[in-house]
């Protein structure tokens, strides 16, 4: 068995409220396994497009990424935001780095070709050096990685979190048995998106087919499930999905939906 | 004698120009020594604070940084300008790595206390981790720092670049022969500020005390030449002030002016 590393992936929600951000961090500093955050960004970059007055474009859940919205997210994504999460990991003890993906080049990506949609400065991850990480990891240096690419040519490129996530744990793989945290506003998969105690404990792929031909599952909740089982596919061990809030016990598999592909 | 390294500050003029930077940074990237880029941010911060309303102040030079301008100068210095930075060096085939002082705790600070001006979030620096910069650059990894720090609890500071690339000289004097370039608009130190061609070649510390006594030298660059000397009285081997797009000539002794302690 290789060693255990958590990458755990935090979405834009809690990253606007301070308290809860503050007690997950200091959960995230505590994990005594060797672990990688990925942040999201989310409103923030939204409120700062609004002000300078550049509309924010979504299709499909993704930005579209024109120059002045690459800005933005790169100001707001590796700069503000993955800064003051470091800021705040150093102040709980725990040895942060930011990074972005053009920082020692280890995420490289290229620029989303899309048949009808233009989307802009968005990227597509290529590869991910996962032997520069082992090192920073190996220095006890804990990756704080914000959503920004760059295709190695100069150009940065804005990336999906998830994708982020998805894909390092699938390269550190090689390494590592990866435990895959996606933390987003919900308590973990729902039965009923109205009803926050519907949390399904664990999916299998078995199960899943059938959760989603009998329509048992929320919709919006497919791509993140997708997601999840193309992790595992990559080699990823685990996968778990639930609130931020409830780090400790995500982690203690005491909330949250774990994603498996081991036998009952 | 110990392995040389260049510490080489930017300043922010040449930021705003696209051509010049770009061949700036190819230099920058050709260089073979071990080497460290500290940048500065300037008029893109400004502007930003502008279009969003928050005006800057400045006193004696520095900047006043209440909450809203600490938000801006994170965002532009250690995102937009650092990453745009790292990914051109890349691009380059420089090994970058951006860093702000928060990340692997490498440069710690405090907000400056002073007894008649409350300077807001502005950082003095007490501990600069040589160790941790020593392990990057031996991983070929070469560290683009931007002009933030924290104070370890949690606070990010604003912090002058000058002042960073001194006493990342001073401190990296214990492992390294330091060679620490000051580049900026003009094209070294000055004997007449209106003339282009009265650069000074050398300047040792008992010109110096000739120089400002007769009042040969522009009153405008004191504060880098004291800057300079206090770099030397730190360890730091040499000084070299002078024009970033003029790279090659600064460290070849062909251009700006060097300072030094040196014996004639």
């Amino acid at each position: 068995m290789a060693e255990k590393i958590y990458i755990i992936k935090i979405g834009g929600n809690i990253l606007d409220e301070v308290a809860k951000l503050s007690s997950f961090l200091s959960h995230f500093a505590g994990i005594k396994e060797k672990k990688i955050l990925v942040h999201g960004g989310g409103k923030l970059a939204t409120q700062l497009g609004e002000q300078l007055g550049i509309p924010q474009q979504l299709v499909e859940g993704r930005r579209i990424t024109d120059s002045a919205t690459l800005k933005i997210v790169t100001m707001v994504y590796a700069g503000y935001i993955n800064k003051n999460l470091v800021a705040q990991l150093q102040a709980a003890g725990c040895d942060a780095i930011g990074l972005c993906g053009a920082d020692g080049n280890i995420i490289q990506a290229h620029k989303r070709l899309h048949s009808t949609i233009d989307y802009g400065f968005a990227g597509d991850i290529d590869r991910i050096d996962t032997e520069k990480l082992k090192h920073l990891i190996d220095m006890n240096l804990t990756p704080v990685i914000a959503p920004i690419t760059h295709n190695g040519k100069g150009q940065l490129l804005n990336t999906n979190a998830d994708t982020i996530a998805q894909e390092t744990g699938k390269a550190m793989s090689e390494s590592y048995d990866v435990i895959l945290v996606y933390s987003f506003e919900k308590r973990g998969v729902l039965k009923d998106i109205h009803d926050e105690d519907s949390v399904i404990a664990e999916i299998r792929q078995a199960d899943y087919e059938e959760l989603k031909t009998g329509k048992k599952i929320f919709a919006g909740m497919i791509p993140k499930i997708d997601n999840a089982f193309a992790a595992l596919k990559g080699g990823v061990k685990q996968v778990i999905i639930g609130q931020a809030e409830q780090l400790p016990q995500l982690l203690n598999n005491e909330a949250g939906t774990k994603i498996t592909n081991e036998k009952p």
